[in-house]
């Protein structure tokens, strides 16, 4: 399983995603779920990815690389240099259409699910920066102010914190608590979402990344917020009133 | 949609259910999803249920009160009669299993699934208070102090904080907190899921209900849970450290 989740802010973009891939709860592995395509001053684009990895690789590589042009044609489209951010998640989405173009028969032949779900954020050039969650089918949808954060993956775990305070107005610095909090509730309920994580940090119009740190067991920051959010809980449970009600 | 939640400490039992169900998001309706068989001095059984309603409304009335048995059998063990929690379990095992008799082949051919899952608690006589969970095939699995709770339904929102702080050890007042805690995030997150809500509450002996109350959504007490709950969430995240990362 996968825990992805993207916030666009007003001040920027927040990405973190878990590392853990599984085929079975004994086939576990580390594989990162993050793609950048980052060209200082002039575009970033991060990618997170959820489904199965072979669809999601061939799907990201696609769109980061292109498809083999023939000789003679122009250069494909890519994430590289896709001319607006809607162009990128369609380029995305195309080249998950073509991966289940090649793939789908054969998956579908061994009862595979075709499982893919992309988040896409950045910004180019002087156009706003944008977040889109990109299908299976290749179609997308867009984060507006109204809802200012996507998960993909096992997303029900952390749903809560973001469904509570996630605004479009708050500062980076919080989006980033936030994110972490919600894969630390993710963490301790599914085994199959597990660190390291990535997380990729963006301020509007810097046209480079702020920060991509990979997120490891001993982190000192993700550990004082995984703390410190158990000892707020423990104590704001205690502190709520006790029920009126007969107890005995 | 539906969720259940039922607590099995040292001092009592704890059980809250929502009351909504769902054919599709435009056909709602309120029915209680909540049992109860109580002879005081006796014994105290509550039963809650999740899945489709014609098949968990079916079980538990013949759960209650006994498929008829012929003319000259001996009476039909029932929730009422049952000698043991553990048989208590059983009768509503087979229950299900009776409705699949009846039920499985029809809802089949129509691609409906056998969905149906049971919590039921209480303590009979002299005999230790018990929890368990029964599954659409008739079989069961009990609650023990290493994980005193169970949920069933909608169940992934409402879980990241019993899993912090559900203990076997903790005062029942806390465990009437921690469910309404924990029904809230699944309110707010998951619209199948609605008031009024059921809870019961039983001290350990009393052979009893202490109370049975249905949440209505302007229940004072409830409210107060939401919004201090609400409140110290937001507080608990603002007070969090802000990331040691370059953030521009």
């Amino acid at each position: 399983m996968t825990y992805c989740v993207a916030l666009l802010l007003d001040q920027g973009i927040v990405m973190l995603s878990d590392t853990r891939t599984n085929a079975g709860v004994d086939n576990i592995a580390t594989f990162s779920k993050l793609a950048v395509v980052e060209r200082p001053g002039e575009r970033v684009i991060a990618v997170l990815s959820a489904g199965n990895l072979a669809i999601t690789q061939a799907a990201v590589t696609r769109a980061i690389e292109g498809a083999s042009a023939p000789i003679g044609a122009d250069a494909p489209r890519t994430l590289a240099n896709a001319q607006t951010m809607f162009e990128a998640a369609r380029v995305l989405g195309e080249a998950v259409r073509e991966v289940y173009a090649h793939d789908g028969k054969a998956l579908e032949a061994q009862d595979y699910a075709f499982d893919a779900n992309f988040l896409i954020a950045g910004q180019i050039k002087s156009e706003r920066m944008r977040l889109f969650q990109v299908y299976s089918a290749g179609n997308f949808i867009e984060s507006t102010p109204d809802t200012p954060f996507f998960q993909i993956g096992e997303h029900k775990y952390g749903k809560p914190i973001l469904d509570r305070v996630a605004r479009f107005d708050i500062p980076l610095e919080d989006a980033v608590k936030l994110a972490c909090i919600s894969l630390d509730s993710t963490l301790r309920s599914n085994l199959t979402v597990g660190l390291p994580a990535d997380i990729v940090i963006y301020r509007r119009d810097a046209l480079k990344l702020a920060s991509r740190k990979r997120i490891l067991s001993d982190d000192p920051y993700f550990n004082s917020i995984r703390e410190g959010w158990s000892h707020a809980l423990r104590n704001a449970y205690r502190e709520l009133p006790p029920p009126p009600w007969p107890m005995s």
